[in-house]
């Protein structure tokens, strides 16, 4: 079941280390590819691409113009996550059945097509707090935790989990 | 069972969105109270601040200039974020005992003694990915589930989920 993801609305100088997250969590927490709309930034393209170099798998993002239009047009389910939405618990099951989604998140203002757009608005709880922690949430509930557990191929670099330390290993 | 958040080495230019996603998840996913070290925020505590008046409870965070001995005071267990730790599934049970637990949050580079100070140094999935993450993730499974259906005590602004639109109702 594969997860794509819509990034709306990036502004460079404002939101790079924060949309630089939003999709390391995207690739980490098992999504396969990343899109962004707003502002054209080959820095976080590059770092994006660098991540998935060192660590393994191929995932990457891409810039579309028209996030509307690339959304009307995605073949599979939309999930728009939104503080107004109704709460991941009630609807996570659903949300699963559909075979392939679009996970679209937010910038400051997301234009009203959206909702309507979306299949599910979906909210994880209902107070403020950063669309980065809703995306990890949500994808650890859709994945039921085995995204985390995963290896990805091709990898550089590998971490091994240590009770104290760093241990990272080169392949 | 108190949780309390530290962030270690805030720098005001490079880090305020992120410690500020940080700390509202912290609140938005069931901490009592954040701390952090680094550079002195007030831009960054009144944002936090603004949040809990809006939005309820009583959330607020605090400057510390000595972490390390901070976290040694802690009357309670504490738990290290970090990428080279155990997965928190296999710990999460053991962590649950704890009666009071303080969450330590890295920035760039933590100090190596966070790695013999803390009782678990705790990963989220073993790739690079957002502290941001990494804390919703821990929390979300430390509490259950349980924070994101709880209401917050003289809130001045609620939200009421929806299939669609926004509803934001004042108290």
């Amino acid at each position: 079941m594969p997860v794509h993801i819509l990034r709306l609305g990036h502004r460079i100088f404002r939101d790079k280390r924060i949309t630089t997250h939003l999709f390391l969590t995207a690739r980490a927490f098992g999504a396969e590819k990343g899109y962004y709309s707003g502002e054209r930034d080959s820095g976080l393209e590059e770092s994006v691409k660098k991540t998935s170099d060192n660590w393994g798998g191929d995932f990457m993002i891409e810039h579309v113009p028209s996030p509307k239009s690339f959304a009307s047009n995605f073949k599979g389910k939309i999930v728009h996550l939104t503080v107004y939405g109704l709460p991941v618990e009630k609807k996570i099951r659903e949300i699963r059945k559909g075979k392939n989604i679009l996970v679209v998140v937010g910038g400051e203002k997301v234009p009203p097509g959206f909702y309507m757009l979306a299949d599910w608005n979906i909210s994880i709880g209902s107070q403020p707090h950063s669309e980065v922690s809703s995306l990890a949430v949500f994808l650890d509930r859709y994945f039921r935790g085995e995204q985390l557990k995963r290896n990805f191929p091709n990898a550089g670099l590998r971490i091994i989990g240590q009770e104290r330390g760093k241990k990272v290993i080169r392949l």
